[in-house]
């Protein structure tokens, strides 16, 4: 193992410790523990709150989007594991001025079973919440079961949309519609060349001989579901379009954005290697990519690989992907 | 090698494709050259534009630095190989408002070569222009054999300050005043932990063995001066933060900007324990640090290493880092 870190079990919280000094303009601590983070301005008035959490190693993912158009608060747990329920109520307590919180994360079953108990605390104390819960990543589950698919990178895409509509003034039932909306209609789908290296493991999780990729695999190093020989880009980009509009039921004429996200160890060169293939792709069937994103949105430490999201657009999601926002890593003038 | 490409020699031109495409609303070509990009709103009047190079595989440099408050345009080489000297001119006469345009690059050889026949050659055509050279890689060259040293990283802070000067309306002579006071000011110190693969060679170009690191390694791979077991991130901090400190003459009460800098694979949550320890080793010594920076700012495909920057702040060159900024990767508000 090859890391840049003290002892391994201090990983998280010297991480934020750095985090926090250098984005002190835009972020702060929700009480006394760094790992329950809001908006330097929250509670921010008569606004819905969104609130996401999940496990570390994922940066930009969760707290990365804390900020004005994205996220009020983020409950941050240790690498590839769920924050507490406490700390979510924490964050709910803080981010709340009295609009309600959503509460907007990935679907894996710690972060389920905690934010559904948060979210029942923070009734109890007067809170009103709901939960939409990311599914975009495609290959983890057959059509038919998407609810039960985990999320990925797509959630960018959902802070978003549920951000854009929180600013217009939006009620949380509003917010809610908009998010779900945006949830039916985001798919990811990633591929992966070498694995990474939990701190406190100190060897691989998995791997992936050379020549080989693995295609959907996911961002914990969840299995995918082909493992064969590393293919061409406009190959592999042509693949992972191909499932993504199948799933989607993309047609000609329609709108999207792309998200181009960077696995962690992968070059920004080739992930634009790939945004050209996509771009010939959808020209080529004549659906219009209204944005892209390219970069680092969803990491998975020092993987090596990429994943795609397409979000399929209305006039409505249209207008509420162009809104600006400002957080540590992303902004969007 | 694994590699999302296609044709190894067609990468670079690959990668523009893809880059044009997602960033159109702030770039354009200044040519027919894929590789020569200026822009959107190229010529700016009545400023003095700043036009970097060099070679590919180093996103965000030099090409993801062009925008508002930053550069007026790129020539765009192979990669880690220079553009040519008829390049950097296409790019020149693209940008030129009639106030000059200022050569600001890294020393290396094959770019200083062809940036000096491009100044010559443009001045046959009317155009005045300057060069000033980033030399901020400590390890490259000894104390008092400055001049000598490599461009690195700190190349970001020489395009914040050149470009926010030009910005206020300041003469190309003026520009060029600040850029090489802030050249001055500047030092990088980098620690590589594995190395990169050029898509046309196939293999890593050096190795550093499991449990090992290489301090003051080069972008393109250049020996450090020390190899050795890595170390704790704390230590290796402390360890290129003196040698900064002493080669800078950083004194208690100075005021500094430091940039954190992935080399590639690094995960964020490495660099920002490292911006702990920075941030401890400052307030320990009472520097201030005015401002920070974290993420990929200049690259070297997908090795894994960081370095650290340090710019030594006056009252003029703290208020140019604040201006803001627009380019593809990085945004200041």
């Amino acid at each position: 193992m090859k890391k840049f870190i003290n002892a391994p079990e201090n990983v998280v919280t010297e991480m934020l410790e750095g985090l926090l000094f250098a984005h002190s303009d835009l972020l702060k601590t929700a009480d006394d523990n760094v790992k329950n983070i809001v908006r330097k301005d929250a509670p921010v008035k008569d606004k819905v709150a969104i609130i996401s959490g999940g496990g570390s190693g994922h940066l930009p993912l969760f707290l990365g989007y804390i900020g004005e158009g994205m996220l009020d608060g983020v409950a941050v747990g240790e690498i590839f594991a769920s924050p507490s329920s406490s700390q979510i109520l924490s964050v709910t307590k803080q981010v709340d001025s009295g609009k309600g919180v959503l509460y907007l994360y990935g679907n894996y079953g710690g972060d389920v079973m905690n934010f559904d108990m948060a979210g029942e605390m923070a009734e109890m104390e007067g809170i009103q919440t709901a939960a939409v819960i990311g599914t975009d990543d495609v290959a983890s589950m057959p059509k038919g079961e998407e609810d039960q698919r985990r999320g990925v990178a797509g959630l960018f895409y959902l802070y978003k949309m549920a951000a854009a509509k929180a600013e217009e003034g939006s009620s949380l039932e509003e917010v809610v519609r908009v998010t779900e909306h945006a949830s039916r209609n985001v798919r990811t789908m990633g591929v992966a060349l070498s694995p990474c290296t939990l701190p406190e493991v100190g060897k691989p999780t998995f791997n992936i001989e050379e020549g080989q990729m693995e295609i959907g695999m996911g961002i914990h190093g969840e299995p995918g579901y082909y493992k064969g020989k590393l293919q061409s880009a406009d190959d592999i980009t042509s693949t992972l379009i191909e499932e993504i509009s199948e799933d989607l039921s993309l047609n000609q004429g329609d709108e999207v954005s792309v998200l181009i996200n960077g696995l962690g160890a992968t070059p920004l060169e080739e992930l634009y290697i790939v945004c050209r293939k996509v771009k010939d792709i959808f020209l080529d069937r004549e659906i219009n990519i209204e944005k892209v994103y390219v970069g680092e949105y969803a990491t998975s430490l020092e993987m090596a690989g990429l994943s795609i999201s397409v979000l399929k657009l209305d006039d409505e999601l249209k207008r509420l992907l162009h809104r600006p926002f400002n957080t540590p890593f992303h902004k969007q003038l």
